[in-house]
Order: C-alpha cells, then sequence, then structure tokens
C-alpha cells in the first residue's frame, strides 16, 4: 500500500479494476512524464446506476451529477494506477482534467458538478491534486452518462 | 514511400494535400516530442459530403458517422505528415484523439462514430496507433460537420 | 515591462488581475516545458456583461461572441503570466487553443467566433502566438458565459 492508497482508503475509498476500453483504443498513454488517461464515464462496478444518466437540468440533480463526476474520478485513478504497475505513489501532479457533464441547454451549475471530481483528486494527492481543469456542458456522452472526465497526470517514469 | 505510407496504401488510402487553416492559427504545433494537431473537420478532397454534415441522431447515420470521422483522421494524418516534413514514420505513438460528435440530444451511439478514427490510426500505426481518446457529443461544430476530431502525437524529432 | 507586454500596450491592452479559481483546482499547471491553463471565461473586470452571456445563433452576436473569445485570451495571459512570476517573456509558443462556444443548435459559424481569442494571441506573441486550434459548439457553459478558451504554452523554465 502506497501513500495515495492509504490516502484513498482513510477517504473509504477503494481503486476499482479498471474497465477495459470496447474499441481500438487505449485506456492512457505514457508520453516523456505525461500519462494521458482517456476520457472515463461514471461506472460503478461495472454498471450504470441510472441515477448518473441523463442531462443535469432535466433528469439528474447536482448532487447525483458531483457523485457522477466522483466516480469518473475514481475510474481514472484506476486507470492510472494500472498504467503505473499499480503505484499511484508514482503520481507527480495531477496536471490536468477535463470534465464533460452532459447539460440541458439552461443548466450552468456546470462548476458544482464537476468538483465532484476536483475534490477527489485533492484527497488523494494533497496539493499535487490541484489541478489545471475546463469544464463545459455537451449535448450527450456515451451511454447517455451524465459525466465524462478525461486526465494528464505528471509521472515518474 | 515509409512504412506507414505503405500501411496505408495497402489500405486504399492516400494521403491528401492538407488543408490550409482558414484564421490565425496553424495545422499543428511541434512542442518538445509532442506534435499538437488542430482539430480537422471531414473534408474529403476540399469538399464536404452532404452525408457528412448535420447532427447524428437526426441527419445523419451512424455508417456516414463513421466515415466522417474516418476522414477526420485521414486530415489528421495529411497535418502531421505536412508537419513532420513527409516522413509519418517519425511517429512513434498516436498518444491521444479527442473525438466531437455534432449529436442531438439524445443520440449517445457516439464511441461506434469515433470507431471510424480510431481504426484507421491503428491501420496505419498498428499498435502505435493505439491511443488514449475522449469522445463527447457536442451542440454544433464548425461548417454543420458531423465529426471533429484533434490529436496528439509523440515523435521523433 | 518585457516585449509581450509592450505588444499588448501597443495593441490597447492591458493584463488584469488574473480571477482566483472558485473550486479545488489552479488556474495553471507548470509541467516540464508546458504551462497548461484552465479554461478561462469572458470576465472583464470580475464581472460578466450579459452581452457576452447566452448562445450564440440565440442570444448572441458574432461580434459580441469574438469580443467574449478576446476577453477569454485576455485572461488566459494574466494567468499564464502570473504562473511565470509576472515575466510573459518566458512563453516561447503557444501551443494550444481549446475554444468552446455556447451555441444554439444550429449555430456553425463557430471559427469567426473563435478568431477573437486566436487574433489576440498573435498580436501579443508575433508568429510564436499561431497556435494549433479546436473549435467546438457546446450546448452550456459555467455561468451561460458565450465562450469559454483553454491553452497550452511552451515556455522556459
Amino acid at each position: 500500500m502506497g501513500v495515495i492508497d492509504d490516502n484513498l482508503a482513510r477517504a473509504g475509498l477503494v481503486i476499482p479494476t479498471p474497465a477495459a476500453p470496447v474499441a481500438n483504443y487505449v485506456p492512457a498513454v505514457l508520453t516523456g512524464s505525461l500519462l494521458v488517461v482517456s476520457g472515463q464515464l461514471c461506472f460503478q462496478d461495472g454498471k450504470l446506476d441510472p441515477a448518473h444518466c441523463g442531462k443535469l437540468g432535466e433528469d439528474v440533480s447536482i448532487e447525483n451529477g458531483q457523485a457522477a463526476a466522483r466516480l469518473c474520478a475514481v475510474n481514472l485513478l484506476a486507470q492510472a494506477k494500472a498504467a503505473l504497475d499499480g503505484d499511484l505513489d508514482r503520481v507527480k501532479r495531477v496536471v490536468r482534467l477535463g470534465g464533460f457533464i452532459n447539460s440541458a441547454p439552461d443548466f450552468n451549475a456546470l462548476p458544482q458538478v464537476m468538483n465532484g471530481a476536483s475534490d477527489l483528486m485533492v484527497a488523494a494527492f494533497g496539493d499535487a491534486g490541484r489541478h489545471a481543469r475546463t469544464t463545459v456542458g455537451v449535448a450527450q456522452l456515451p451511454m447517455d452518462c451524465a459525466v465524462e472526465v478525461e486526465a494528464m497526470f505528471e509521472v515518474v517514469r
């Protein structure tokens, strides 16, 4: 158990087995000191909770949106851990999160929703978890998920 | 003819002359070992096929969306080739594709559409073509294109 | 005053005090020679002009959209300047802008709007301001802003 695993355990979080990609792409690519992780959806135990599907401002409450964003972040950590041979302590910095919120045309409380993902990164990595971030509301997401989040990490090779 | 050009020729693909950007930006920027390529639209021979314009889930079939995504990928390769002095063998890895699908609010088969781009990268580069990927459905794209794809490559300088 | 500050002054531009992030993230992260800046909104003097809020193709004219994109670019420079200890001359290259336009489903003059941001980068940095760019129309943006722009710069550490 590394330091980051300990932090996550203290926050009551278990990193799940990462989801396999469903097409001709991979969950993460390491290039130089950057780990680029594919957009992750709000799956939990391989399933989508209906409460985490649909549009913010229409079907999904802000609280459920935040929970969905948090799940995306957990899945990003799962993919990063797998790409780093199981050692999240090799993460030096969360560089960037890109947050995509499935939004009704008039829903603009997007940052609050995305905080579900950002807060988890800071819970896991402390100050090294503070990242640059872009949050936008999109017309749709794969499988009608409420949230998708992608990430870039700086890592020790 | 390099190895990648051969792969593309075997797949029946000719890399077109890259499109000139229409404003104060450039098709691609090389920084360190990263080549960042601007979002490419589904132009073919300088024109947009009406079958590749409009929204998935409304005007555009999944098959036409896949063809549009493939064209975006071809145009990414054209820009990469131009930025690499004509030598696609300098690509070490396709690091990331970002796929934006012009989507009706209820269309969520976005990954299938994006596979048109991902499959082409693997046809061209083999395992080095397997990339991290983010796919989202957007409200609109330039010129009402059905698909836009951006890319990041790791290259030999 | 550096060279870039002079360029901006000649263009009649004063770089504002950067906005503080409103959640668990930071305005910019430096990793290697890359400076990754969070998506910036079209704030001016800490406020949003109602003319810069709403959707292109519905509430916001192309001219106001361009002005909003320009403000996002100014705010990106403010964040970059703060992250570089006040010295924009440390920017070697604007690598990439990602432009998100709050769009009605049928508005596709997105590149014209985004030019407001791109033109400012070239006014500031000359040829080093020419960047790779991706522009998409999204369903919503934080606080109903008309435009959000993110950036990646290559910098001298």
